[in-house]
């Protein structure tokens, strides 16, 4: 059964959303609506589909049958509920709502229907080192959680990514991932200010985070770090801690060591590689335009392939005798 | 345009081919044949196609657009010449052939056709890491390239994986890469053995490679290595050195020091954590079985959100009073 | 000029400081006081030197020039009081004491002498890269410190190191790294509590720090860290951060860029090889027992010299032949 | 009792030599001796010594116990000689001598006088990573080393470093360290030349060593690698591979992990700023003028250690109340 898709708003993340759909994942996107018309017709132009301008229209569409909500964070409430009043599932954009209030109605919709069909946009949740955390914690080897530090650096935003504003669109991640790490509800938030960046907005920010049981996080968000983005934490428990987003990948501290995993075989090392190479060769097939590595690559490998195979033989250094390249492979 | 494949060989390439295309590509398999009806049976059967024993039959069906070959080395030769007599694309698992010779009849055959429709699986050039160390060569700040020092190991391998076919099945990535990378052919061919962990097989391998201009590259292929799997490469150039593979990802050494990338942004920080929700969330979609990030949890991280704005004006700590949990989100 | 030191204290950091003087730096120690007789005799036997258990007699001793502190940290006002009566320079390990009022009446004998005469144990100024950390802060190229991230872990403690001892024992070397770091004083200070492995201690704390202009720091104290010792900081900038204690030593982040250092020569790599060479060697002609690398490592390095050098001429394998080892070198 | 070196050579190993054993170790040195008297009376008049242009003096000068040679390498032989026949013990410089025919003579000699006098200066073989790498191959939990792969580069290097040289000052360190490690000796050696950064001279070179027991070692020399200076190696054995002179020392691969070692306590951590710390504090000591951490440090640090024990008793921020750091402390 193919799903076709709604998508509500063409920004940055709608744009991504439309083209990880279309492009990465063969599905099918009904249309696109963008209060920005412009906005929309470029991306549907891209993903070959239909754009209009107004996102209710779309969520109605009889021909769709599930919405990603990507609009501005202000109007995930009307388009939350359209969708939910005609039983469409929904991928929302994280947060759900700017405000406990919005969410709250969002909530209340949700239960009358009496079953769930909102998803919200919380995708750390997907990574594989935040997972591989999760697991090491669930593992118990390394006792309970005692605290946890996090980073979360953008390199840069704009003069309205104002004070509350960086918290309900990306510490809102850090209190996510907290929350479905530990399994526990979050009871108290302090904001602690130092020295900025701004004169009227508090960048970086260091929030501190106390769970049901008493864990406490700390949360530096800086939205113009400048250097990069980065996302790290650090979960210290009581033999040990987890870290996660350095450049060496998830590390565990326990017994005098730092641990890094090594992949067991090519498949976890490589599937990426595999996955673009079929995507790539896909679209070679469509178009008719092969620009991959050619059989005159599969033979020159072969050739020094029998060269080394003669070296096992005799012990010395055998030379390699190429053709020249045809025509066909320049 | 939809393309229909036929997918050659139910083995372990196969299975991750024929998964990859229907998992993560959305795209549709027409038949799956292996000469093992019995493991091509369950392969058809998961990923919702037909199989069959004669791989033939699948390369002549008119339903199949392209073929996909993972069988056994020694039969890519026959099922490539069908191809290509057909007029089909091909993506062939490497090595092209296990022997020069029966490479150089595909690639006679590819000639006469006049068009180039063979692909060969070598899949590392679509590696991220193998495309930055390329981008960082051809950058030209750090000079020509002088030497490679490359290690390919596997954990494990069957007592038929002998000499000659680790160099046809494995080293051949290394050929191939030290040819993309360097552009040059190869025109000389060393194999050097030591210990080995076996008796009557080389293992590990020493392998040096000589180019048409010089670079010598010594290739270490250990099949059972028995810690885990790794390819790594370090390109020695004349200011500096590029390393792949390592645990933090691409390491540029120059001017007294070592470089490692940090990601600009979000989307390349996590756009493989975007994809997969958006993957799972398509199949909670069609099975009507939403598992993802609630609306609960957006309501609860939006009233942790309002506890922190709150505190960034009152300075202090703020308590968090979220409601029981409802019944729906248990 | 040599100069002869008392010491005082000699417990761990007493033994550490007596065997460094004396094994390391060929320092005279004049004399060791310990009120416990046994192990001041202990170490004085060791570094071949007297013992008493009367600390007063060692810094009134007309023979020693200089005195260590390395005693109880509740000894450390009368010891040093002494001292500055006397006028001789003291090295006294932190904390200087555990109460503001003790040190400040130490502080004030000094400055009643007129000169300064006493030096507190922050090592961690002299650590690498502490140093090099300070260098990048004050490059200046960064930007100026905003936040600072402190973890100091131990592998374990006694049940009296508790809530308070650990701020004035440990947490100190971290109070006189922000002030030695930023050259501000600190105005603020915080102690979080959360979960703890002990009841009735906090372990884990966290310490916020706020310095004059308006840096914050988080301290991570972890006392019962079990898994092994670790000291990390990460300060963060305008345009970057520097992060020491990692496993790759320095690491700065900026433009886009994680950057390590590489050693610019052998000097800066093998400095602590080629001291203990010469330390192991001086102690060897002392003993008249060489067990160092032998005359017959000099040869058997210089035949397989000849051979290397023997084909840079041939372009092939030269055998090696090497005589039997003669008996004095088994 | 107190040994007194005669120091052979006042070029860099004679300067590095000279003052380790003055400033950081507490040694007399009571000569130094170099063919150009300058450079000889600079490093004595620095360490406090007296200088000549005339080595056999020193070696024949009774005041001298021991000796150093860090001279010319064509030249270690006559003055190894000279030692001999006085028996003084004698750290000489690698190599031994720059041919096998030289050394061998020089180990006759030392055979006919019966005991051993003569180290050379192999220094890696101090080196903790080395030793650690050696610690781990013997802990046998590995299986039997199979390949080894080592990288010695330098950032430059004259127009006089030669192929030859290459071989005798610098891959001597690997072909001692090869030996070393495995206990056995080398019985075949073979250099290979690819491309180069000079027209005359190979360089890099990649030399092929193999021991007595089949063991094969590969060693990229690169004398002029103009990024800054590396040492590194990675021993391949049975279950895992153990690497050394990696940013993040000592790794482990073994068991689907990569391993590297967390210090256990502080002492192992921060031994050399302990060291530095002394020294410094000597050296401010002897001329009267502190200039460490001083008793202001000490009270500041006191002071806020203070306000963190009171915000664990108040559970809020506590402010720092200090007075003006007193005149004596500017
Ligand atoms: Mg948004
Ligand atoms: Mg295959
Ligand atoms: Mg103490
Ligand atoms: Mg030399």
């Amino acid at each position: 059964m193919s799903i076709r898709i709604g998508l509500i708003g063409a920004g940055a993340m709608g744009v991504h959303h439309g083209e990880t759909l279309a492009f990465e994942l063969g599905c099918e996107v009904a249309a696109v609506a963008d209060i920005d018309l412009t906005r929309a017709a470029a991306l549907a132009d891209r993903i070959g589909t239909e754009a209009t301008d107004d996102p209710i229209s779309v969520i109605t569409d009889a021909d769709v049958d599930a919405v990603v909500i990507a609009s501005a964070d202000s109007t995930h409430e009307p388009y939350a509920l359209a969708c939910l009043e005609l039983g469409k599932p929904v991928l929302c954009e994280k947060p759900l709502a700017p405000q406990a209030s919005a969410a709250g109605r969002i909530l209340a919709a949700e239960q009358e229907m009496g079953r769930r069909l909102i998803q919200v946009g919380f995708m750390r949740r997907y990574d594989a080192d935040y997972r591989r955390m999760k697991a090491a914690l669930e593992a118990g080897n390394l006792g309970s959680p005692l605290l946890m530090h996090c980073v979360h650096r953008n390199p840069s935003a704009g003069a309205d990514f104002h004070s509350a504003w960086m918290i309900t669109s990306s510490v809102s991640h850090e209190i996510d991932i907290l929350r479905w790490l530990t399994g526990t509800e979050i009871v108290e938030a302090t904001a602690v200010h130092g020295r900025s960046v701004l004169e009227d907005i508090h960048d970086p920010q260091l929030i501190l985070l106390r769970t049901s049981d008493g864990l406490v996080a700390d949360v530096e968000f800086f939205a113009r770090a400048h250097y990069g983005y980065e996302v790290r934490a650090e979960l210290v428990l009581e033999r040990g801690t987890v870290s996660m987003g350095m450049p060496s990948g998830l590390q565990v501290r326990t017994d005098n060591q730092l641990v890094t995993p090594v992949t067991p075989g090519f498949v976890e090392r490589f599937a990426p590689a595999y996955r673009a190479q079929l995507r790539d060769w896909l679209v070679a097939v469509r178009s008719g335009r092969q620009d991959g590595p050619s059989a005159w690559d599969g033979y020159a490998t072969a050739v020094v392939a029998d060269a080394c195979i003669a070296s096992q033989s005799s012990g010395g250094p055998v030379p390699v005798d190429l053709p020249t390249r045809p025509a066909l492979y320049h």
